[in-house]
């Protein structure tokens, strides 16, 4: 053994820190979510949903911004997504109902929320597209439909 | 919607950091499996296998020996597990085979040991527990062993 391929979690993230991190994608799906729910979507509100304070919230909302995934008027403090904001909002979405299924059935439980939120920012397209077509194998009846348009 | 049950990962690590962070679980997997692989385990040649600073393994090995798991003569550098900690490492070994099977098999390839590595930290006892049984329902022929001694 020498000069393995094994990097420390830490590692990896340095190896590939991406535009978008775990957090956004957590702000991203919640935005998300709101929005299918009809809910207008503000920075408190936002905030109260993902359990975290306003200004970390807003903060978030201002990166999510630069990256031209949503937008919002600085005084109303409604937030809105943008095209691109939507589409990997509801690909992030997506992604979350895929693995919370199927860690549901290996599992035999009704909610695994907590498991699935852990790891789904690790997972990348090409294994949720695999792991909801093994859903669709194995288990018909459940509604692990075909992913959004790719991005 | 309101006061739902969703944390960023950063919320959810908050909530449980728990004794053996994931860094921790990195260190003694590569223990674990350097010892199988009959390698002496020193700082040096752990700190190359995972790719971090020697100052940077030093300092973990001792937050392993301080929590009973490792123990190494300060000078010699050697490293070795202490009886929990082979078993924990054991576990994690374990739970990293199962995990990178599964992953393998699910997007038919050879080598998933990067999205492994990220995703096994957030994998509890039960799930893998649950995910071997699958294994060995789906495809019998893939060694997907039972665990080792419950912890």
């Amino acid at each position: 053994m020498a000069n393995s391929d094994y990097y420390t979690l830490k590692g990896y993230a340095l190896k590939d820190p991406g535009p978008v991190t775990g957090a956004m994608e957590d702000y991203l799906e919640m935005i998300c979510r709101m929005e299918g729910n009809r809910v207008q979507v503000r920075i408190g509100s936002l905030a109260a949903e993902l359990h975290v304070r306003p200004s970390s919230a807003s903060k978030m909302v201002s990166h999510l911004r630069e990256l031209g995934l949503i937008r919002f008027e600085p005084y109303g403090a409604v937030v809105y997504l943008t095209p691109p904001g939507r589409e990997l909002g509801e690909y992030l979405l997506w992604r979350h109902q895929v693995l919370h299924r199927f860690l549901c059935r290996v599992n035999r439980t009704e909610n695994e929320l907590e498991l699935a939120e852990k790891i789904e920012h690790f997972l990348d397209r090409r294994t949720v597209e695999n792991l909801a077509r093994l859903m669709r194998e194995l288990y018909p009846e459940e509604d692990c439909k075909s992913p959004p348009a790719l991005l």
